[in-house]
């Protein structure tokens, strides 16, 4: 069922809970495609931004207001989405569908469909847009143009709620990849946490001097190196092991490059 | 002595031979601040379409044409830079100024200043631009815009071809660097061509399925990756040792990445 199929199906009303780069993003792109977006987040100040710049249409402190929507999306740190999942989930609608955007699915969506109420639907989410920046400031609807949106259902997992979501994702304008948590987890690493390890090795190992010298592959090389060091421990913590055995195909790949160097002989 | 010192210094005729990514972009750039530009090729179907996209003002296969040039930037592949650009010095009017745009600078400067005839002035070159892409349909002035153009001049370097050039530089809103031709290799090393062997390894390491998932970081990280692999044989076989070092600083900063992942405790 697609949103084209059953345009019932999909959402009227969002609420993002934790409204920083990615939520604010998303919470612009909803409003965009006439979604009414409510904006929870414990800093008021972030609101307030968040309202002046029209990234959503009411804020509040009060994690309450998730009860007025057909969707919670919750953007926090990685750290916090469970326990804030949960939390949302107790207040939510019978019916409403609750999804995340944590980096890691597996062990989140575990821990959420533990602690979930009777009526309440959950999908694991994870939107692959975003930059190596942070916060509301940030937030762009265009970062998250055609990218991937995985949606990781189990087999506990309500098949009308991944449609509803799979809808939204269509609506706002990204593609639609669902996966089991725990092969989201290897690709994930391979494709996003292996890449900012290697971009930070690569900043560290390139000397003061011979930046005066860098061209454009280092700089887009090492963009992601400057993205948050926090967020980063959170996502190595929870897929520690999925990445170290992309870390280990990497290593494997940089040793055939570097025998074909060594072998080489000078023209 | 800058362009603004003495105007009459700054080159109103320039030769580019081999109207490549890079001889094309230069071109490009040096027509818009009103330098008359000469295509060289070996290749006609290039200068036909060089001229039809206005990249130059004429163009032709014949190499005797740097007799009319203040300036001659020769653009070739850099296993051809050593003869092409001693090739041209015969050709060329005194006091004219030769320079390359060659990716490895020792052995190049050494080779050409060894072939040089008396009266024409030599200063190796390299320009800190680019894409992944060859060939005059990819060449494109923007490319230059803000990047380094490293000027390597020896003890047996003229100093008014070193002043011309660099004012020739500022022209095409570029930033002159001036570096030893040794201390070049090693810094290109670490800021160019390791990151294209990372993003070579890189690009290897992830698999077919995970590209599914791929976030723009990877999709940043990997596109040099695509750049053609015998321009990055020549380069690597010129600057193999600068590199390999290179390789090994990286390597001990991924090593370290990589203990810190596995020392690291789930939360």
């Amino acid at each position: 069922v697609t949103a084209a199929d059953a345009p019932g199906a999909f959402p009227t009303s969002a609420a993002i809970v934790g409204v920083g780069l990615i939520g604010g993003s998303l919470a612009m792109r909803l409003r965009e495609v006439g979604v009414h977006v409510t904006g929870i987040d414990r800093d008021p100040a972030v609101l307030d931004q968040a309202k002046a710049r029209g990234v959503i249409d009411e804020g509040t402190t009060d994690l309450d207001a998730v009860a007025d929507a057909d969707v919670v999306i919750v953007a926090t740190p990685l750290a916090q989405v469970v326990q804030t999942g949960v939390a949302a989930a107790q207040r939510m609608r019978p019916g409403a569908v609750l999804t995340d955007v944590g980096s890691v699915k597996a062990s989140v969506v575990a821990a959420i469909d533990a602690g979930l109420p009777a009526g309440v639907r959950y999908v694991g989410g994870h939107p692959m847009a975003g930059n190596e920046k942070q916060g509301i400031g940030a937030a762009d609807a265009a970062l998250l143009d055609d990218r991937p949106f995985v949606l990781t259902p189990t087999e506990r997992t309500d098949p009308g709620a991944v449609d509803l979501l799979r809808a939204m994702v269509v609506r706002l304008r990204m593609r639609p990849v669902i996966l089991d948590p725990a092969q989201h987890d290897e690709l994930v690493a391979q494709a996003s946490h292996l890449p900012y390890l290697v971009s930070l090795a690569l900043e560290r190992s390139v000397g003061e001097d011979a930046r005066t010298v860098a061209g454009p592959a280092l700089v887009q090389m090492t963009r992601i190196a400057r993205s948050p060091l926090a967020l980063w421990d959170q996502i190595c913590r929870a897929n520690r092991e999925a990445i170290l055995r992309a870390l280990m195909r990497f290593e494997t790949e940089l040793a055939a490059v570097r025998r074909d160097v060594e072998q080489m002989t000078p023209r």
